[in-house]
This record gives structure tokens, C-alpha cells and sequence, in this order.
């Protein structure tokens, strides 16, 4: 690509909160004349001849076709016929390494001063195959399915993210000592990994371990790579150190596509009533402009997201402020047409 | 058993400051004439005919006999030939519930002042079923086993331990979007077992989530009933909310017999220079006590470790303090004794 071209990339709007936090990433992206088109679509599932729901063609043709999407938050369907969507989109274009930066934000305050840790998490396999069987009435087993290639993927990604974002250290995060087998190749992987990166520092950790530390002080940890199900709780875990899902963004990449989300939920309570936080989302749709090599249009945006959480005035009701939607997606219009 | 009655324990010391925090608490034990005996043994793996390494059969034997035992750190052995052997004591005599209270202690200052939650862990099945193959090179499957009967044993036992310690709510900790089956069944008996205990108030919770809230407030929680992995972690995150594992107690309960264990490592680089802290054996003993129905000699032991630790002066190093084991020890003993 050469810079100046304007680069399509997919929007998934979502449920609930969706559409109102995506009309204001593209007010925004719009005020800083970020080189994006959009092509909206829906991806509520529909029902094949078979009986089985699927993600809709349009959005896999429309993926493929972009490479990249922007999502915002999905409802799950209940009921056993098919899969969280969320997950869904992940499996379907084999995002194999979901990325969730959790920093301390000035303006918000927690009771942590100094976080700054990426979690890298295994996004296709282990505790998440969906292969489960009654064995007999009363006796159920899970599988948790760890491959050489899907840790390969993840944990060179890891190293890679690591040597390109100036990170210093890669912790590997396992349970080996229980898991000897399944997390003990994923933990030999990542060693192998770590040899190609002598400029990266390596370690490995409990989980359980990780847990404890992270706590009583999370200034300890830089980047931290693991299997899926341990990356989905401590990231949830590293989020709330910061102030929550609201205020953290999530990139699920892969070798020919990435797709980046909020993970915050549809809040069907305050959807449509001009009070949610676009900030999860604006943060998400921040790292795919560096993902898409826009860094300028990636720091420009960021710091005056930051800047107007940090003012403070038009911070949402999540935030403990009295701004709107609107009035914070202005907020931050105004912000960065200033830092042009 | 009358309250007069001499009572018998199987004592493990355990490696490295094993030894040192459990003659600590035979000495608080004696100040506070606790009617309890100690039948110290090894419980260093001995290799069979077969070349697999197995808990001494006098170890066995005296837990038989004894069916209490209170248990130090233990040294995991390394190798592919022998699992550790703190599970082993725990699969051994089918030890199904892990019970472990953490509660914010005056004199210990963490970011955190309102912690008082017990997390109640499945303790012989789900990830540490210890069952795994590699199907075919590079790709290895770890299995999650969840049977109606030991979901049923701790979902039962977190209620009536709820009930009887007047904690007023249970929240079942879950990944049953992810594992519909397995975490489902479970679940399920949790519902079971609520519904025969009205006076206490039920929730249901996915881990991720609890654990984002419980950093943020984790005065929302009071008893956590959860899968054997999901106990690893949370206890392990709640333990450092409060002050990490040095300070928190233990209980392997199970309908036969019950072990009461530390759960930090073995120290090795402080062992035998009286600088390890005995609290976290020393409340697993005070959770023992309660268990053999001597809640007053429990309750005036646990005052004493309390106080000890409110006023300081013989805190430990690895609260800050300066004291030694044996000073911290003393202080625990005059205390006790001035409680009498
Ligand atoms: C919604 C749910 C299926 C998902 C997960 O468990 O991965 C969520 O918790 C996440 O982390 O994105
Ligand atoms: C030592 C280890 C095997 C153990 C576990 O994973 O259960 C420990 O972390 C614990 O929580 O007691």
C-alpha cells in the first residue's frame, strides 16, 4: 500500500451498544482524515439448509476481501446450536493471536499507577476445541487440544510484537507442572522461539503464580504469551487493573487477517440512550491503524483519546464523569483536528 | 470424641523451612494446650517394584489411623516419573474440597482492606485429571474430566460450609459458555445443591469475569465454588490481595479425612536460619482445630496470630518486620497464654 491510499476495511457494528460506539470511531477516524472506508456488515447468523447457523457469506466474502475488520460487541446466541459469533470470527479466519494491551490511564484512576502489560493469548485451540463428550452419565470430559503449529504461531507472534514495540521481556505464562504434555509443548515452543530472539528477554511462570504477582505489582510483567483460556482470564484479570473492559483494547491477528474488537459487552441497558463509552472500541480501532502501517494516524488518535479522558469533562458515566457518547466523541473530534 | 480427649495428627514437616514453621506451631500448639498429639512422618517418595515412586506406606497408614493431618511445603520431584506429591496427598485419600479463606490482617497493609472471601476448589478431577496423549507429532490433548459425583461432593460442601460458617452467598465460578459440557454438569450440580440450601443466596459467575472484579472490589465475593484449575488461580489471585501465600491458610477436606497445608514454596534459600514465617501453617492448624470441633482453643490461637501480626514488632521479614521465627513464635505463645 502506499500511504496516501484510502484502505477498506470491514465494520461489524455489533448489538446494543455497537452501532452508537462505531458511528463514533467513524466521526472520528473521519476528523483525523484517516484513510479508511468503511463496509458495514451484519453477521447475526443464519440458518443453512442443514440446520446449522453460520456467519453470513457477505461478511466472509467482505473479510477476505478487506483483511481487516473493526467488531464491535456481539450477543451470544443461547442455545446449543451454534457458537459464541465472537469466537466464531476468530476460528473462521484462524486469528491465531489475540493482543490486549492494558495500560494506566491518567484521568482514570485505579488502585494501580504503573500498568503496562500485553497479553498475547492463543486465540483458535486448547481449552477452547469445543470437543467435549458425555463418556458415561455423570462422567464428562473436555478437551484441551495444544499443537505445535497454533503455539509456533502465537509464540513467535509474540517475540514479533515484542522486537517491533520495543518491549524489553516475554513471559510465558503455563501450567506445565500439572499439564506436563499439552502445556509442556507449548512451553517448549516458546523456548524455541525465545533462542531467535537473544534481544528479548524470556521467562516462564505459573499461571496460578502469575496471578498472585500480577496483584501486588504488576510493574513486574511486560509482554506475557500463553494458551487460550489462560490469556482470556489474565487479560480480564490486567483490564481491571486499569478501570475495565471499557477502557481496553483487543486485536485478534492472523497470517492473512486480523480483525480488532471491543470486548465489553452489548449492555442492552443503556443501548441506544447516547451513554456508552467508545473508548474500548476507539482503542481497538487505534492498534489496526498500526497493524494497517498508519502510525501517525494511530498516535494522533490515541493521545487524544487519552487527553480527554485525562481533561477529564466529557468522561462517561462508566468513568464517573457526566459526558455523553456524543459530547466525548466531539471531545475528542476537537482534539484531533488541534493535534493536526 | 469429648472435648477432653487427647486428639492424634499426622504431622508432615515437609522440606526446606518445613521443619522450622512446623515446631512453630507444636510450640503455639503446647502454649495453648491444645489437645492434640503429633505423630510426625516422611513423606519422601519411596520407589516400588514396579520403578514408580509412591507416598510411604506408613505415611498411608497413619493418615488411616489418624484421618487429620496438617502438612508443610513439600519439594516437588523432578521428572516425568512421579506426579507431585502434594496432589498425590490430595488424590490419595480423596481430599475433594480446598478450602481457602483469605481475609485482609490489620498490620499488613495491601492496596486492598475489605478481603474476606473463601474460595472453594474442586480437588481431584477436572484439569489435573493428570490424562493426556500426543495423537500424532506436535499435536497433544490434555483432558478436563467433570463427574456428577465430585462436582456434587464440593458443590455440597461449599453450602454447608457456607451454612455453618454464616456466610451468606455462593457463587459458582464457570466457563460454561466455552465448556457447555463439562463446566455445564458442573454448574448444574451447583443448582442442584442451591436449591437445598434457601437460606443462602446463589450466583453463578464466568472466572474471567470474577476475576476483573475481584481487583476491582472484592467485597462483592464471599464463598467462590469453582473447578479444580479456576481454585488454583483464584486462590492463588485472592491470597495476593491480602498479602500473598505466606499468610494464608489451607484445607484438603474430604468425607474421611482432611489435610491442613501451607501452600507457598519450600524457601529453600531461607531454610534453617529461622527467617521463615509461619502464619500460613499456622491458620491452615487454626482451620485444623475448627474442623476437629475445638473452636475455642482455634479461636484464641487465631487472636493471637492476629494480634501478633496487628502490633508488629515481631512480624517477620517477609512482612516487613524484623522479626525471626522464633521471636514470632514467642510473641504467638505469650499471647495465647495471656488469652487463656
Ligand atoms: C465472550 C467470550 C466467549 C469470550 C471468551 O471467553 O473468549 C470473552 O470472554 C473474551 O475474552 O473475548
Ligand atoms: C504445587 C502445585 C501442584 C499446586 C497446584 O497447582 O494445585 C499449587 O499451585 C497449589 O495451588 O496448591
Amino acid at each position: 500500500y502506499s500511504s496516501g491510499d484510502v484502505r477498506r476495511v470491514t465494520l461489524i457494528p455489533g448489538d446494543g451498544i455497537g452501532p452508537e460506539i462505531s458511528a463514533a470511531v467513524q466521526k472520528i477516524f473521519e476528523a483525523a482524515n484517516a484513510p479508511i472506508a468503511w463496509d458495514p456488515v451484519d453477521v447475526t447468523p443464519v440458518k443453512g439448509r442443514d440446520g446449522v447457523f453460520r456467519i453470513p457469506n457477505r461478511c466472509i466474502e467482505l473479510m477476505h476481501e478487506n483483511k481487516v475488520g473493526l467488531k464491535g460487541p456481539l450477543e451470544t446466541p443461547i442455545g446449543k446450536g451454534h457458537r459464541s459469533l465472537n469466537l466464531a470470527v476468530r476460528k473462521e479466519f484462524n486469528l491465531y493471536a489475540n493482543v490486549r494491551p492494558c495500560r494506566s490511564l491518567e484521568g482514570h484512576k485505579t488502585l494501580y499507577d504503573n500498568v503496562d502489560v500485553v497479553t498475547i493469548r492463543e486465540n483458535t485451540e486448547g481449552e477452547y476445541s469445543g470437543i467435549e463428550h458425555e463418556i458415561v452419565p455423570g462422567v464428562v470430559q473436555s478437551i484441551k487440544l495444544i499443537t505445535e503449529t497454533a503455539s509456533r504461531n502465537v509464540a513467535s507472534f509474540a517475540f514479533e510484537y515484542a522486537r517491533q514495540n520495543g518491549r524489553k521481556c516475554v513471559t510465558a505464562v503455563h501450567k506445565a507442572n500439572i499439564m506436563r504434555q499439552s502445556d509442556g509443548l507449548f512451553l517448549s515452543i516458546c523456548r524455541e522461539q525465545a533462542a531467535l530472539y537473544p534481544d528479548i528477554k524470556f521467562k516462564e511462570a505459573y499461571l496460578d503464580t502469575v496471578c498472585l504477582n500480577m496483584v501486588q505489582d504488576p510493574s513486574q510483567y511486560d509482554v506475557l504469551v500463553m494458551p487460550n483460556l489462560y490469556g482470556d482470564i489474565l487479560s480480564d484479570l490486567c483490564a481491571g487493573l486499569v478501570g475495565g473492559l471499557g477502557v481496553t483494547p483487543s486485536g485478534n491477528i492472523g497470517k492473512e487477517a486480523a480483525v480488532f474488537e471491543s470486548v465489553h459487552g452489548t449492555a442492552p441497558d443503556i443501548a441506544g440512550q447516547d451513554k456508552a463509552n467508545p473508548t474500548a472500541l476507539l482503542l481497538s480501532a487505534v492498534m489496526m491503524l498500526r497493524y494497517m502501517n498508519l502510525p501517525q494516524h494511530a498516535a494522533r488518535i490515541e493521545k487524544a483519546v487519552f487527553d480527554a479522558i485525562a481533561d477529564g469533562r466529557a468522561k462517561t458515566g462508566d468513568l464517573g464523569g457526566t459526558g455523553t457518547c456524543s459530547s466525548f466523541t466531539a471531545d475528542v473530534c476537537a482534539r484531533v483536528k488541534d493535534l493536526a
